[in-house]
């Protein structure tokens, strides 16, 4: 049921919600040429994303929301419900950013739970069901690949032990980063780990912006996600050996260089799409030992493979390996996989109430599908789940450059407040 | 003229010899699976190689050896002649490896000419000339590209401020790691940079591993090397744009690594030679910003070409700008030249005096071509020059499993020694 009459009676706040999102921009921030194109890098469980997540927490408690931290650091702010019994409805996104990222992707969601759970409380409004908003630990992969390593334990989709000794680009384990980060907030209440009893949602919404360039295009104020493509992510490495540039001719070389270059080659063909809707991209090389006049002996590269069409995504995927092996023409190579999300589709119940809260605040809105994976993509496992998508210029993201005016976001997070409320009373 | 009957007179001591090989091999040792395969990693101008740099002027010293440095950091010990304002006979090599390399590349040739002046120095001769050895800066390249900046700088082939402004990985400028250096060597006496008066020298004589397999396939004891080939270095940076690996079509993106590999491609195709003569080598990549799920914004790489002849390498060289510009789709590039060493012939006399020297203490040798740039090719300009070398196991170097057996490196030494006894009596 929605409650038109307790939705028009909650109102965001423009600018308060805007300063908020500038003042967390501030923690890693990236300089840049302009006002709008300033980025930020925030990496996850580092001091920065501590010291973004205090800044959270004390936003949070001066509206008298409570603070608990799961065993994966996922952090949660409930706003209690009038049942205290009930299951919550759940919002939020991530903090962590891209190396070079902007100011909106993840933090947006997260702050927007923030200014909707505020709004609905100045207006008065008590909702029946306790609302919980959630800030998922590592979405970006940018530090410890892959993303969404909160949410997928959190949802039981990977053990949460699956990537302890995966390492960032300093040797520090994601196990070791985790531990330090859970002891320097130890004064943090602790919850358990996942959906278990009362804990489990009844609906998970998250706003984010759209990292395309559909809303803007078309002057729409918000998207409701249908659903969202499938990911696989895969590192691939090639061992050849070291030898002297100027002494071995190229015929004895066992040059790992040269097979990656081969090997991309061949994934290039396979991954061929003349509709260009399969997405590959190798975004990340490592070569070693990385001497100008020293033939490379390791390689490594990875792959992003992304398609909204399971079946299309599944044969894609599974060919890589041997398409890796047969280009080799000197070395070996491993392929390994790291991260599978398949396609999902949100429940049309979430969508039609996040239609209705945009027609309810005269929200120019389409229906699309999201390029990016989100958290939500194992929400869904969960919960019925949904998102709401903000307009991004020039559908900008992973980059300083990325950004969405004041109006945009507010437009967004006055649609989530009146989302939120609708599900949270019934 | 030689002195057959002093050279008879001399014999270099190869326990001992080896015995500084393997204490010097253990500054920045890389343990390896057997004895004889044990690397090192000792970047110039670091802390190990100042320790290694204080080992070797401890045993000068002992042997009754004067210290000096120049400005490059370049370091002389001196044997004093009889004549003491004759013009020195010069030998030496290197004392920085490869990020994983051995033991005998570069500092084999210092240690070489140490243990020649020890046994001259035992045999109870004094030549005319002084006998200065010496240690090149940073001939590697591995830490700060390119190589051989100090014999460069020292010979006059560039001035000695051009690189002050390379970095290494860390960030570390070449200029502020050499003035850290030369701040901790302020207790060493301090001497001109360049061939400058008295120091410029009547022969320099360089003892190196082959890193080829010649010598040992053909069961010889050093190789008396005719000339080096000509080698150019490029670095290529790739500039496009991020975008998201999830939501961007691949005919939207301007993704740096897909532009690399196009024109790493095109490279390949200019530089096939049938006769496999031509070196062409790609052994470092850097992508920017280097995250799984980002389109590339920048991909950076090096580019090593080699040729005997001069008018191939020019060609071949001069060509790799606009084949990188013309393989681009979507991104621009920039092609910088950071190393260009002509190839070089040496000068009969030095050939013929190592010849006798060979003959002298029975040592069997050929002449051949050094596919590997030395301090020698820089050196070449300055005074007549040559170079032994010594086999090096399965032709392996730049990598910890390089080996040459004491018996070889004694026998090379026995040869330097005898050859520099004959030019400094001159």
């Amino acid at each position: 049921m929605t409650e038109p009459f307790a939705s028009r009676m909650i109102k965001v706040n423009q600018a308060r919600h805007w300063a908020r999102l500038m003042e967390m921009a501030e923690i890693g921030a990236i300089p840049g040429p302009t006002d709008a194109d300033r980025g930020v890098n925030r990496a996850c469980l580092t001091r920065l994303d501590r010291e973004a997540r205090r800044l959270l927490i004390g936003w949070a408690r001066d509206i008298g929301l409570s603070v608990s931290v799961d065993s994966m650091a996922n952090l949660f702010l409930r706003l209690e419900g009038q049942d205290t019994e009930a299951e919550p409805v759940l919002t939020g996104s991530h903090m962590d950013t891209q190396p070079r990222g902007g100011r909106f992707d993840g933090i947006w969601g997260v702050l927007a739970g923030l200014e909707a759970v505020q709004a609905i409380r100045e207006g008065s409004i008590w909702p029946r069901r306790p609302i919980e908003i959630v800030a998922w630990t590592n979405e970006e992969g940018g530090r410890f690949a892959p993303g969404c390593m909160g949410s997928m334990a959190w949802s039981g989709s990977e053990p949460a032990n699956r990537w302890d000794a995966v390492i960032d680009s300093d040797g520090v384990s994601f196990r070791a980063a985790l531990e330090q980060h859970l002891a320097e907030e130890a004064d943090l209440p602790r919850r358990p780990l996942g959906p278990v009893g009362k804990a489990k949602p009844v609906a998970y919404i998250e706003a984010h912006i759209e990292q395309g360039p559909i809303l803007e295009a078309e002057q729409l104020d918000i998207g409701i996600v249908t659903g969202i493509q499938g990911s696989r992510w895969f590192n691939v490495e090639i061992r050849g050996k070291t030898d002297h540039a100027g002494t071995t001719p190229l015929g004895l070389r066992h040059d790992a260089v040269q097979d990656m270059i081969r090997a991309i080659n061949a994934l290039n063909t396979l991954t061929h799409d003349p509709e260009d809707i399969l997405r590959f991209t190798v975004g990340r090389i490592e070569v070693l030992p990385g001497s100008s006049n020293t033939v490379a002996d390791t390689a490594r590269f990875t792959i992003d493979l992304r398609h909204p069409d399971a079946a299309i995504l599944l044969s894609k995927g599974d060919a890589i390996p041997q398409t890796v092996e047969a280009a080799l023409q000197d070395c070996s190579a491993s392929v390994s996989e790291t991260f599978n999300a398949a396609p999902r589709q949100f429940q049309h119940d979430v969508l039609d109430a996040i239609a209705r809260a945009a027609q309810l605040n005269e929200a120019r809105y389409r229906h699309l599908m999201s390029g990016a994976f989100h958290d939500a993509q194992f929400l869904a496992s969960v919960c019925p789940t949904g998102m709401i998508f903000a307009p991004s210029r020039a559908g900008i993201s992973h980059h300083p450059a990325e950004y969405s005016s004041p109006e945009q976001l507010a437009r967004g997070t006055q649609v989530l407040a009146s989302t939120l409320l609708d599900l949270a009373s019934r």
